[in-house]
């Protein structure tokens, strides 16, 4: 890195071993001056921040007249050329396009840090990253890429409405650590990605929507449209074909909350089929060193979206049940059935096999959602930063076993009679609160067998580092250190 | 600023150019001594947190035998001038009425780096602020502004617990610099609010109770008084003038439930307006780069809040809305129509368009929840951070505008022909749903416009930098890059 | 601490002054050496964070050959002798049982810091922490305790998904502040603990399962029998051994949701009611400088917990509530109603007096949840951080008081005629609600009492620092830097 560093002028006075020092040390001194090339929107907030910071700023236009305009009057606005040899941390809030235009300008660039901080319109958009393309033109700068996934916006606001955090990647360490520290000291938190190999992620990372999320709401959107069709054809369809019963008014509000519990319940068992799935390898190979295949490990990282969505369905279905009674429908069934029981001269229509088949389901379909809840309220990433290891697995493991458990018992109570009957065999199809429950019922199986000692304690020590072909000496640490395949299996 | 700064006494055996790097230096060495003027109980548990950070204290007291007794032994308690001389930088945790009491010290300050942590009791208590006027009492000292959001108990505590922000402003780069360090280290995390003219603001800071919200709230509130005297006078007071019909019981519930969702569709579609007329504002004057008027800045500024209350509002009316069939009221009509019903001898009330009706607006009602929620839970401090610009976006911007599309569908499908019934016209005034509606419908016809060719593309164009009145060549940069206006009109 | 630390070889050039102002810097520069004894789980995934933050790493092993298979490439896999040569800072990743297999290092780790990573299976397992264990074997290291609550998955994953909190004590302020630096350019956010005292808190952490939670969690689950066991008693026992009824029926619904609102209101009450036996406390003994009894101080830290248990308790009462018109149980009574009533031939069943009590009790109802909605809100980390000590103050005491307010109006609207009617005290048990309702009107007395100029003025007096027995001369600050003690009467 050239002498006219971030350290300043007073390095030259400097003995030569002195120099070295000072050369390693990244801490940027206050009133330092920055040099950004560009005075497009993003540079006007680049300069506001560095400036409230306490650095000093030189922008680098190609029309430093028209352009000084738009800066404070404090900031030194001249030639690109001279903007340049000034600075020891140079910006870009150029397009990829330009940077090109830059190549006049090699030679007073080399030893200094070039900072990238351009984004593209379309994910993957180039055959290389920016910031690696920079690199291969000015291969004698360091070039650092950050910034980008901060808005013109959000750069200028105050700092405490956007602790934000700051992607930064550099093969070379020293400028990585400099820029970590001059984000740190504007108020960003700096994230390390490592090497420029890394910049084509941070360049994608804006234009990503919700990544995570992909996989489980397809798998929701499509469990939904399976349940709404089945149901639609065993409860409108079958009724019409059979008796030329029209129950289309059904739609928006029965069939829906048909479907919409059936999907959370089968969300809640997908969560911890993962798991149980990745145990079975685990007991299957006999060691936890080897890798998931790939479709696994991406479920197993999706469960909490799995588990988030889950709990979405279940509000929802909460919703429309507690509508029901509200409905003008319902209303009219009400008076017809009042009209028949005077008609009939029936004093009393007590059931009472009915009455606490309906109270018991009620009363777990409470539960599991009182359960279901806490277990959303610890996916809020400030509350789960707050917990310790074992209350986060109590919660989401325990918790979210007994939660399925409890749906379950609320799924049976509701259907169980129904089951059995012959005339629920409509179109040969089975109720669907039986197709529902298939899955969670084998997954609570499924952890009773591993629950089992024969499995529970085999698995035990795999965790630990027991390998089936071998016995390791040097075990691992204690348990409270997890592997990630203890965290997989929650 | 003096020798005796926090670098310690070794900086005197360096020579002399690197005595120069180490006064640059604002890392705070392990063991430095904090002086602290005051025995108070910010004082004290100043004091306690300063020590457990590693760092020695030394206490300037008036009666230093007294005040000793109160302070852990290793702390130095001694006379103000003995504590002022000892260390580089000096808390005063003393009244602002005291500040010229330190008058005599006047030539002992010089140089030393002065924290003012003083607070007010009332908002612009003084026509300075205290920082301020301690800076003009000393002029050779580096006044900094800091810790005053802090409370006594939040500065004794265990930093776990209180990982808070602390606002730090001064004139001097070097000492702004060196009191965030040590704030950082005492497990704080300082905010640089510039130069010392912020001060002001930061002595407001805890006095202020929701400045934000104050707006939001007060809109909500009078919308409230509107719409609940609106249909009190519509459903209570026009059947007893008209009728003799007493519905006072109507009050607490329905009247309310009448009130709460007209709140929060015109609260949603306030959110919304605010960005159209942002963007009216950028059409006619053909660019980004002119400033809105006052009113509307401050309007786009709370957007967020608008659109929490309006979410609040909505859970409140489903809460309401679940209620209605519990209620007794509610029974005894159930009942008397039963009773007429049978009395009638009809067999079926069924009433297919009323069923319809009901089952499709309460769909849509709850659909319209559901999104709001979304909006709810992305509003969330520590999950909006975990969230890209355009995540951020999709979730605020188009699911909203979604959640009001439906949420204008189900105020429509509820109450379509009674806007045409004449007998609806009570008073002379339409039925309250009408009223509401109005708002959204303008809103979403705003936005069709927005959508439409001719506007979308000049409003994309003058985003992304493009003024009517040029051609500028310098485009700033790519489309990720938001500029505020962008933010805007969310 | 040796020659060989962190600021690297470079240090040797320097003369002697300047060597010892470098010992006392903490910064840590790019592509230092970090030392790594172990070679499992955690040895591995803590490599694998040094490396990707820009850290050189040698690994110890007592068998590097093996070991060497697992770790990356660059890494410098050895023999423990030479690993423990090559870097100043060393990490432990061993168990405490093989602390003493180093013994022979002994000479070698002198002067170096070594970093205890090391967990345990039960709380206090041993009579020391293995943290004192490792400093009383090697007197001559610098030994700091961490990073142990960080998981070898947490560990391993980027930083972005785990911006978790690190606690580190050591005897030593220069190895202290050097592990914090570490932690931080890890990724983490230390936590300074002070001295290694502090390390069996901190090795108990990860095995603590919700420690604030569990005397709230036993009050709940008690006053849940009690009440569950007494409505079960006066509900159902009652009416079976009185008129042989047979209620059981209600056991899942009705008496839960009995229940469940008493717990929840007395919760809420027991928030207050800790903060007025504070008050009076400190009214009694004339100071604020008196310590509380442990058990109040106990109480006093978890009226966070409580609060949101009653908050939680509230939720599951309103859907329990909501639920009563779902049942087949509502229904057919509700049918035998209508057949009463058409039996009589009673046109009109309406009763003016139910029906006002029946829409003002859950209009109070509404409100009260609507209020506990935004204390709990606040309670969110995020959020609350978000707030100065005013707003916090305001959401949780004043809205919070209300909130009991109407609880108990809620309360009192529902049952006031029952309390006094004769037959309501079936086995001369008075009605649950009474029961109740007790200690939330005392506690709403008691804030009343508080108010009354007579207390209110002294107390206040008492929390500025006055003291009964004594004039302080010395007040201690304004009005907002508030005491513990305040935050205490919440």
């Amino acid at each position: 890195m050239d002498s006219i560093s971030m350290t300043g002028g007073s390095a030259t006075f400097l003995p030569n071993g002195v120099k070295m020092a000072s050369r390693e040390c990244v801490r940027l001194t206050a009133g330092a001056v920055v040099g950004i090339v560009g005075s497009g929107d993003f540079a006007k907030s680049l300069t506001l921040r560095l400036l409230r910071s306490g650095f000093g700023v030189v922008v680098g236009s190609r029309q430093p007249k028209r352009a000084a305009e738009a800066f404070p009057h404090v900031v030194d606005v001249t030639h690109q050329e001279d903007a340049v040899v000034k600075a020891g941390i140079i910006f870009l809030a150029i397009r990829r396009e330009h940077y090109s235009s830059l190549w006049g300008l090699k030679h007073l660039l080399v030893g200094k840090v070039l900072v990238d901080v351009s984004n593209n319109r379309r994910l993957d958009q180039y055959p290389e990253s920016n910031a690696e393309y920079l690199a291969s033109l000015f291969p004698e700068s360091f070039v650092v890429k950050g910034f980008n996934v901060i808005s013109a916006w959000a750069m200028q606001s105050a700092p405490k409405d956007t602790c934000s955090q700051v992607y930064i990647c550099s093969n070379s360490l020293v400028a990585r650590q400099q820029i970590q520290e001059l984000a740190r000291q504007m108020g960003f938190t700096p994230v390390d990605m490592g090497a420029l190999s890394s910049a084509r992620g941070i360049e994608n990372m804006p234009l990503l929507l919700f990544p995570a999320w992909r996989g489980p709401v397809l798998t929701a959107v499509a469990l939904s449209i399976f349940f709404f069709a089945y149901s639609f054809v065993r409860d409108i369809i079958h009724p019409y074909v059979r008796s030329g019963l029209s129950l289309f008014y059904k739609i928006p509000v029965e069939v829906v909350n048909h479907t919409v519990p059936s999907v959370a319940i089968t969300l809640l068992a997908l969560v911890y089929l993962a798991g149980q799935l990745a145990a079975a390898h685990q007991l299957g190979y006999g060691t936890k060193y080897r890798r998931f295949p790939l479709w696994l490990e991406e479920w197993l990282g999706c469960r909490k979206q799995l588990g988030l969505l889950s709990f979405f369905f279940a509000c929802v279905h909460t919703l429309y049940s507690l509508c029901l009674p509200m409905r003008k429908s319902d209303r009219y069934l009400l008076m017809n059935m009042a009209y028949q029981q005077v008609h009939a001269n029936m004093q009393d229509s007590w059931n009472e096999e009915e009455v606490w088949r309906g109270e018991m389901y009620l009363s777990f379909g409470i539960m599991s959602l009182g359960l279901l809840s806490l277990l959303a309220v610890t996916s809020i990433p400030s509350v789960s930063t707050a917990l310790n290891w074992r209350e986060f697995s109590f919660i989401q493991s325990t918790l979210g076993y007994i939660a399925l458990l409890i749906a379950t018992f609320h799924g049976l109570l509701f259907g169980w009679r129904r089951a059995f009957e012959e005339e629920a065999y409509r179109f040969y199809l089975p109720p669907s609160f039986v197709l529902t429950l298939v899955l969670p019922v084998t997954v609570i199986l499924g952890k009773v067998l591993l629950l089992l000692p024969c499995f529970g304690r085999k698995l035990h020590r795999i965790r630990r580092g027991w390998q089936a072909s071998q016995t390791r000496k040097d075990p691992p640490r204690s348990a409270n250190h997890l592997s990630p395949e203890r965290v997989t299996i929650m």
